[in-house]
């Protein structure tokens, strides 16, 4: 921590900030300046927070020089994170997969999703069956029901399988039939619910939340971490801005951003990001050209019927030609998919 | 539902959309104008999701016309929302006052505090035994000993207690202790736990999302009020915008947007949008004078050992200077505090 | 600025940023902690853009430890800057008073609204002769007709003059007519037209911008004050967040952060804050109560037939009774109106 | 513009509402349901400020059903509009490349650069002579002799020439030497100059503002293209969020949004987008791969001692390995760079 004494600052007052940083654990060294006085509070308390320094008489500003997550950090960890499913592996130089239904309606309905995913070669088959619909009047999931039919599905097609825990309730029931549990944007900084997740080693997907800041979204990773799960993985689904044409803002700037300050893989889900249809692909297509080690995409065959986002499920053959396009890009980056 | 309809469509592209408007339960009523042909669609579906219409060939654009929300709305309820807690009120012509420190953290240090929030005349003492922080390293609050704490110090000065709760494992267990739970900003779209919550009758004091939209804020006060729990109000508490020079953004023109849309009471909390001790006082002022019902204050008496939040914290003397100008202020719009 | 090195910089690379700072006019002093190397480099360069230290090797993070705005700041100038025109003072103690139409439509309205300002005890009478309009189908004002009008309303009726200016080739015209030009928030960084009004003393309010931050506003002010016009105030009018509720929001927080930051007064325009007539009152409330040192608001008699802005201007009777309940606010923190 | 009526409206109130209609200029529909009566009032007057009717008595919303644009929108012009200068076509299936740094310093920089632009296959060499610079003391630009510079350059390597216009007063001068006016993200609601520019038919580049909707940006260009300036294209460069990692978010959305709605060809920039060197390349990548018609990229060959903007310049090296992998993009998704 830097703390920048203000230019007028008496004798007494600088005496009583350092006796603070003290007090508070630091070891503190002085550096004055003609302009200046700074002094720098050396110590490691990442939890540290720097306002109760800024309101000390005297101080001017104060300035945190690490970061606050430890065990995400890339300085933590210099080589890629590598979450191994079976034989799937998300991260490193790797492009994952992730396709299926916004939720799991019937069992035909998996089925037929789910045939179509294996058959463009992706690994992990999604589907949701515990809903966070904005509306209470909203459809909001078939529950184990769904879960069954999807793990059925997945074991037919060899396929592994991702789907959203809401609460901490669902955790047991959930981890019996998927193999990826996935902590939606809204749930981001639930951290009970992070905190119970970290207990186990299930492999965990964390959106980002619609509001946060990529520090935020390392520190949420960090609870888990921190609780000793290491399976973990990040997923960027799109940001509020003030713009209205577009339902968010997909903020591919985090792609290479994350892979910068942490070494846990980062995908991407251009479905949520964009919400229509008609923008996915060029969305899908620009976050593997940004570097993303993944795309979750959403996918239906009878998108009209839908019980759940319809409008920005892919059909199947728009979904198949995609994956061409998507081909190339990877290898025009020297990447695989 | 308002239908927009392409300039070119044709024949077909509009019989294709009111039959679809039919097969999903409107009723259709078809304006031809010179430019442009529009299409009443008529129902109340508050779930339904406009973008199914969106993507229909031959649709230029669709306006929602009623709100997603029902019973949370104005034109539901015309009388303002009361919440009675024992002899005190929330709503109508009151303007309530909750005050206390961020986290419970010694008996002595909540009974002195609750003794200073009485002598304020405020109601209602606030202080956190469960902490939601965005660090796994921070300080996470005492839990039940502090809700014991709380208890046993309001109950010396006639106190209510509120007190957030961070997950439905709690529920029961703070209820023990608590007059109202507070939802926190982080939990606002935590809809598990609203339907929870709304199961009960304990009143629920529901805080807005650092980057919700007052509509989606009152979607979540639908979950509560669907679920029958009827006591339910409202806490502004800053939002997230570009600006770094203060923490949040306090929001205060959502206070009468709040009280035109919706029945429910709106109180303010100018703590944790500013976060900043200095920037309190003026910021509480301007809550009461844009009419906010009720505002909740941090204090401390010994803020830089405070566990957590002790810089946006008032002093004592502090606090009870600024409840003078507010009590003048509000006689000035002609309400009493 | 604050230099923090990367834990594994090697010697050579420390040497480099070094020799870097030194190269750029930096005294340097360094720091060894037992984590983290830190350099503090020493010298004001307010215009040095800190990414040139941030891109070299072995660099951390860079922090620029003092503002980069200096004639605005109160560090330079303590005292509250007053900007006297004629008997009419703007800043300091005094809260000023600025009302008047949107747009100047003929001699007979801005007479008659010129009447109602006067009798409401406000020193300043608005009203736009060049509007900057979204659409280049709308009212683009009357130009220099209208402002022959609003002068002679002003003199009629002892009132002062504030327009606004928005291109270089009006500014003669303009200061001929008006006693303060008003620089918009779409020109706020506008810095060929602000380097121009710097050059004369003609009183110069400046709006913040739709998204710009504090920093940015005053360091527009600083192009203002550095070309040598000291006769200047600034006028928060709302900022663009995701919200849709209202078409800004207001940011009263502002308020205090500005008058901590800087000397010069800022008063607050809460009718192009809202956009909506019935949220002006409140908002003005709020404003005077957070401390703004003025409010400009737009009235009408006639806002049916208004030719822009119709909606957010108060009826005259509305605005008197408004102007009596700031009077009781302003006399609760002590203030003046 | 559809009106949507109160539920408790009374016959008077929709007399009223339908009279104040036709009084501004509609033609009215009135479709009564169960539930809610809908007003279309038919005419199309692009600049109506819909609060007019959202403030009679008995109005619950209303919303405008056509685009505030025309002659941007798709809806008035089809096929893509192709720029033509000289041999360079922006627009319809062509990508086009424009480099060069950030501001020209010197004859022999902009020669040395100008090359590099040249060998990469670009046709159109950038830099600046006037510069908007957020603070008075940084460098403003090198102004004529500037212009002379990199025209002469041009000239050399057989490139076009893109520079800044930040003044009215400036447009005869920078139109000797370029061959295509760009107006910056802060200029972007600069009215005046819109319209002055439209007058003439030099190509200009529109950048959109750093919290501009997508739909004020089209708004600015049907300035020009009200004005009668046919040849305008718009340039993505990032806007302004909560997140503090990057120095804006690139919006890559917009890019099909603003194909979808308008005609106009839209390039990007991700040196502004990023402002750090090593995010350039993959928001470079992703920009071509969401189908930017074009790219504007800043190099350097001495970034270090940029007199602005350095950071942000890739090395020329950097800068053809970069082209080399945008060409393999281009071609994976069916176009030609």
């Amino acid at each position: 921590m830097v703390v920048v004494v203000k230019k007028d600052a008496s004798e007494e007052q600088i005496r009583d900030i350092l006796k603070h940083l003290e007090d508070y654990g630091f070891k503190t060294h002085v550096s004055v300046g003609e302009m200046r006085t700074i002094i720098g509070a050396i110590g490691v308390q990442p939890d540290f927070d720097i306002r109760k320094v800024k309101i000390l008489e005297g101080v001017a500003d104060v300035y945190r020089i690490t970061d606050p997550f430890k065990l995400a950090s890339r300085n933590f960890k210099k080589e890629d994170t590598v979450v191994n499913i079976k034989d799937c592996k998300i991260g490193g130089d790797n492009i994952v997969l992730i396709a299926g239904p916004c939720s799991i309606e019937s069992e035909e309905q998996i089925f037929r999703l789910a045939e179509i995913v294996h058959s463009s070669g992706a690994k992990i088959l999604r589907g949701g069956a515990f809903k966070p619909r904005s509306s209470p009047y909203s459809f909001q999931g078939l529950g184990e029901e769904g879960l069954k039919m999807i793990r059925k599905a997945a074991d037919e097609f060899g396929l592994l399988v991702i789907t959203e825990v809401l609460q901490i309730g669902q955790i047991d029931l959930i981890s019996k039939y998927a193999d990826i549990l996935q902590v939606g944007a809204r749930n981001m900084q639930n951290f009970s619910l992070l905190k119970e997740l970290g207990q186990s080693d299930i492999p965990v997907m964390l959106k980002r939340g619609l509001s946060a800041t990529i520090e935020e979204w390392l520190m949420s990773a960090e609870y888990l971490l921190s609780s000793n799960n290491k399976n973990v993985f990040l997923c960027e689904r799109g940001i509020r801005t003030f713009e209205t044409y577009t339902r968010n803002t997909f903020d591919l700037s985090a792609i290479p951003v994350v892979h910068e300050k942490s070494h846990l893989p980062v995908i991407a889900d251009p479905s949520h990001a964009t919400g229509l249809r008609n923008q996915v692909p060029p969305m899908a297509r620009a976050a593997i050209a940004a570097g993303a080690d993944g795309l979750m995409i959403e996918i239906h065959d009878d998108p009209e019927k839908a019980l759940s986002d319809g409008p920005q499920a892919l059909l199947p053959n728009q979904y198949l030609d995609l994956i061409k396009e998507l081909k190339l890009i990877a290898k025009a980056i020297g990447r695989n998919l």
